[in-house]
C-alpha cells in the first residue's frame, strides 16, 4: 500500500488561495474539489485512500461561497510544505495545471509567516525608493527611453534632457533589449553618464533603469554591467524571464538595485475575469512577492483596456499586509497624458510612480520644458489637493 | 528631429506572426496596425515621420483576410534585428505588450535562417531521443512519480517498478519540488539508482527525468546534480521558470540531456481562442524552439479540456518545416488509460510519447503488471495498425 507515506510530519501551517470559479454550484464545487487534487497529487483521488496524504496533502476547502447564479468563491488551504519554501513551485501551487481548466481565476493568496519568512520581498519598496531618490511629497515620475530605432548617442541625449527637466526616473523602453542598431552595453554606459553629467548641474538625484530583461545564462553578467556603469535601478519584464529570476536579482546583494517590473507577455492571465489571474494578484501580490519594488501596469483611460477598479485593486495588492513584505509602488503608464493628472492624482494620491512616455514629446520639441512642465503640474496638483 | 535614426542599417530580412484578430473590418485592421506600433516603438505613431524608424521598426501588415465577418486574419512582418537575436525579446515582439489587449491571438510564426541561426533548438529531436532510447518502432512510453507525499525511498520502489515492467521514460511529477518530505537530491539519487538497477535486470534502457523546476540560482546546480546521479533527462515547467531558461539548459554542453517540457501555468494562454496564443504556437513552436525535445500537453478526452483539434495542431507545430532546429515528440498526458490506446494510436501514429500516470495505478495492485500491460497494448497496436 504505496500511498502511505513513509513519513510526513508537517507542521499543520496552510496558506490560503482564494479561487473564483465558473458554474453553478454543482459544476463551481467540483471545480473546488479538483483544484484540491489537481494542485497537490494530481492523482486519481479515490486511489488515495484516508490517511495522510488525504489529510495533509490534498488542498482543503475552507469555504465556499455564492458570488451570483453563476459563480462562486472558495478559499483553498494548501501544506506551507507543499511550496517547498520557493517560489516557483508556490506560483505552481497557486495556479499550476488548472491554468489549463477553464473557469478558475485566482483572486489572491495569503501566507502565514512561515512561509512569508522564506521570501525578502523587494529590497526597498515605496519607503525605500522615496529616500533612494529623495522624493518624499509627491509621486515619483518617470519616463521611457523611446522609439527603438534610435542609438545609444541618440538614447542618452534623450535621457539627458529628461534628467535636465528635473524627472526623477528614467527607464529604458522594454522592447530595448541587445540590438545591434541600440546594444545593450554601449547603451546603457552612454545613458547612465547623461543621467549622472544632468545631475551634476541640476543638484538632482535621477536614476537611470536600463531594461535587463535577457538570456538566462547572460541576464545576471547584464545587472552586474549596469550597476557598475552607474545606472540606479532595473527594469525586468518579469513573465518573460520568470518571477523568479526577478526574485533572484532582486536578492542579490552584489546587484542591490531597486528593480520596476514590466507588465508584458502575461496580459493573457488578466483579459478574462473567467480565468487566469486577478489583477490584484498578478501586477499587485506576485509581483511584490517576487521583489518588484514598483510594478507597471497599463493605466485606465489609456491605450490599453484595464478598467480602473482593476488598477485598484493592483493599488491594494502592492500594500496589503504581507508581513515584512514591503509595499511597493504602482506604477501606471502606458498612454497617459499631462492633462490627466488632476484626475489620476484624485485616484492615486502620491503613493505612485507616473509613468509618462510618449506624451512628454507631443508638447512640442523642448525636451526638458516639457518636463518642467510635468513635474510642475504634478506638484501643483499635488499642493492644491493638499490645500482642499 | 530626434526621430530620424544615427544610423539604421537594416539586413531587410523579416519575421513573420500570423495574428488572429477579432471584431469587423475596421476593429481587426486598427488591432493590426496597433500591433505593428505596440510591438516596436512603443510610442505615438503619429509623432514618427516618415524615414528609417517608420519603414524599418515598425511591423508591417504583410496580409489581411477575413476568417467570419468577427475574425481577421493578419500577417505581419517584423525586421529580424528587432529581436536581438535573443529569446526573451523575441517572444516579445511576438506578444508582449500587446497580451495586455484583448483580441488578439498569436497563431502562428514563421522565421528566416538568419534568425533561426541564432536558436540550436532541441539537442535531441525525435530521432535523437529514439536513438537516445533505443525504441525505433513504436511510440515511447512514459509514466509519472507520484503522489506527492511519498518520500524519496517510495518514489524509487515505484520506479524500480515502472522500470522493471519495461516502461521507457519516468518523470518526476512536476509538483514534485523540495519539500522536505521528499528533497531534490535524496529524490534524484534514489529514483536515478532505483532505475539504474531495474536496467540491469531487465537488460533495457529506462531514462528517469527529475523535475528541475526550481529557484533560477540554483536551477543550473540542481541539473548538474541530476546528471552526476546517473538522469536521464530533465523535466521542466517552462513556464515558471521562463521558456529562455530552458533554452539555456537544452544548450548547455555541460548538461546535455533530453528535456521534457511541462504545460503549466501558461494554460491561460490558449483557454480562449479569440485572445492569447494558440496551442500551435506555444506547446509547439515556442517550447520547441526553446529547446524542448518533448512538449507535454494535456491530451483530448482526458479531464483537460483541449480539443482534439488543438491536439493534432501541436503535433503540427511539432514537427513544421524549422530549418535546422528539429522535430520534437508530442507528449499527451492527463488523465489518460490504457483502453484509449487504439484511439489514440488511430490519431497520433508513432510519432509521439504517451504518458500514463495514475491509470497505471489502476490497474491493479502488481505495478509491474500494469507497466507491462502497458506496453504489450501499445505493441499489439502498433503491429495490428501496421497489419492493416
Amino acid at each position: 500500500v504505496i500511498f502511505y507515506p513513509d513519513h510526513l510530519d508537517l507542521s499543520g501551517e496552510r496558506f490560503t488561495v482564494t479561487y473564483r470559479l465558473v458554474g453553478d454550484e454543482i459544476t463551481a464545487m467540483e471545480r473546488a474539489k479538483d483544484i484540491c487534487v489537481e494542485q497537490t497529487v494530481e492523482f486519481p483521488a479515490d486511489l488515495v485512500p484516508p490517511g495522510p496524504i488525504r489529510e495533509q496533502i490534498f488542498g482543503r476547502i475552507e469555504s465556499f461561497s455564492s458570488l451570483d447564479d453563476t459563480h462562486y468563491q472558495a478559499e483553498i488551504s494548501f501544506a506551507v510544505e507543499i511550496s517547498g519554501f520557493e517560489l516557483p513551485q508556490l506560483i505552481n501551487v497557486l495556479f499550476g495545471n488548472i491554468s489549463i481548466k477553464p473557469g478558475i481565476r485566482v483572486e489572491s493568496f495569503r501566507l502565514p509567516q512561515t512561509l512569508l519568512s522564506a521570501f525578502k520581498g523587494p529590497r526597498y519598496g515605496r519607503q525605500g525608493l522615496r529616500v533612494y531618490t529623495g522624493i518624499t511629497h509627491r509621486p515619483l515620475l518617470c519616463t521611457a527611453l523611446k522609439p527603438m530605432g534610435l542609438s545609444p548617442r541618440q538614447l542618452a541625449e534623450l535621457a539627458y534632457q529628461f534628467a535636465l527637466g528635473g524627472i526623477d526616473l528614467i527607464k529604458d523602453d522594454h522592447g530595448l533589449a541587445n540590438q545591434s542598431f541600440c546594444p545593450f552595453e554601449e547603451r546603457v554606459s552612454r545613458c547612465a553618464e547623461a543621467v549622472l553629467r544632468a545631475n551634476q548641474e541640476t543638484g538632482r538625484r535621477c536614476m537611470y533603469f536600463p531594461n535587463i530583461t535577457s538570456p538566462a545564462d547572460i541576464l545576471l553578467k547584464n545587472a552586474h554591467y549596469a550597476r557598475s556603469a552607474g545606472a540606479g535601478g532595473l527594469v525586468i519584464t518579469a513573465g518573460l524571464t520568470g518571477l523568479d529570476t526577478m526574485r533572484s536579482l532582486a536578492d542579490d546583494d552584489g546587484i542591490s538595485l531597486p528593480i520596476l517590473s514590466h507588465p508584458a507577455f502575461i496580459g493573457s492571465f488578466v483579459t478574462s475575469e473567467e480565468q487566469g489571474i486577478s489583477h490584484y494578484a498578478l501586477y499587485g501580490q506576485l509581483m511584490r512577492l517576487a521583489g518588484a519594488d514598483a510594478s507597471i501596469y497599463p493605466n485606465y483611460g489609456g491605450r490599453f483596456s484595464f478598467s480602473k477598479s482593476a488598477c485598484c485593486s493592483i493599488i491594494e495588492g502592492t500594500c496589503v499586509d504581507m508581513g515584512h513584505i514591503l509595499p511597493i509602488f504602482p506604477a501606471p503608464g502606458g498612454g497617459m497624458s499631462l492633462g490627466r493628472i488632476p484626475e489620476m492624482n484624485a485616484c492615486y494620491g502620491k503613493e505612485v510612480i507616473y509613468l509618462i512616455g510618449g506624451d512628454l514629446h507631443r508638447q512640442g520639441p523642448d525636451l526638458v520644458e516639457n518636463t518642467r512642465r510635468f513635474v510642475e503640474k504634478v506638484e501643483e496638483e499635488v499642493k492644491r489637493a493638499e490645500g482642499t
